[in-house]
């Protein structure tokens, strides 16, 4: 019996999604190029004028994965950009947070379901979490709404995407 | 220590993000009310003309919630409407959906992660897959993409929403 576990809802999840929204950049970038249209304008879409652009939308789902598996394991989070950048920064972005997440061994998340996590938001807000809690009703919430998101954003934009571009590959870890 | 378990990532999940959505929906008729606009014409709205418009969204979302709990238990699947409706029928299509998740006790979900579960989608493809791989790989990145899909077209609409109700409340249960 393969049982579930923290480890195994978190890291190849994050895996996949993030897999699938680098390749959708690639569709950006090749749209671009096609219709000489700057990528920034792509970048810089939304879908109303108080959400997050593509690029953000990106940057975002990125800090969910990295910000759940270093605090569910206790280590230190990798220093990522704090801009958006280019579709070629955004790509190493990801690359950066596959590269932290294919770097834990299950041992270091698994069993964090109860850990007390503390998190001091940009706004001064504090709110206290368990491992469990955090993982499945913020991180991951969170870092779903990002991808899809980013990719609703694509869609809208025209780039030629289907569902199978958002769902990707399932990973085994 | 509160092991996760399948039980845990399905059913209170699904449970909290389709009240949210079900509150979405609200915003959405109030939004139609005080611009005199058809509620209809919000709901065929589309972020691309090859993508399910809201209403649309809405019962791709309650499918896979009641489809991947009904196939980890082994229970038969509630009987729901075909057709996606007006705002009040997706709510009850919604509250049908909360009623069939909540009926399920823990015991019935937890152990299904190597239940064998085969497939026939409507093109007459089948696919097999582990309680686990339908869980983790397909119904909750598909029910997230359509919750926050749906989030998406309110947004893009104008209605007034924010983070806070695609979140919704975690529940407990």
């Amino acid at each position: 019996m393969t049982a579930i576990s923290m480890y195994k809802i978190s890291v190849p999840i994050f895996v996949q999604f993030l897999t699938s929204l680098s390749a959708v950049l690639d569709k950006t970038a090749a749209y671009a190029e096609a219709r000489k249209v700057e990528p920034s304008v792509l970048l810089n879409t939304r879908l109303a004028p108080d959400m997050f652009p593509l690029g953000r939308q990106v940057r975002a789902a990125t800090d969910h994965a990295v910000n759940a598996c270093g605090r569910l394991a206790g280590v230190e989070l990798p220093a990522l950009p704090s801009a958006d950048g280019t579709i070629p920064e955004l790509k190493d972005r990801i690359a950066k947070t596959i590269d932290f997440l294919q770097g834990f061994k299950p041992a270091q998340i698994d069993g964090s379901e109860d850990k007390e996590i503390k998190i001091t938001f940009p706004s001064g807000a504090v709110r206290e979490f368990t491992g469990q809690s955090l993982l499945l009703n913020n991180s991951l919430p969170n870092f779903y709404f990002h991808c899809t998101t980013a990719y609703d954003i694509a869609r809208h934009c025209g780039i030629e995407l289907g569902k199978r571009d958002f769902m990707g590959t399932p990973v085994s870890m």
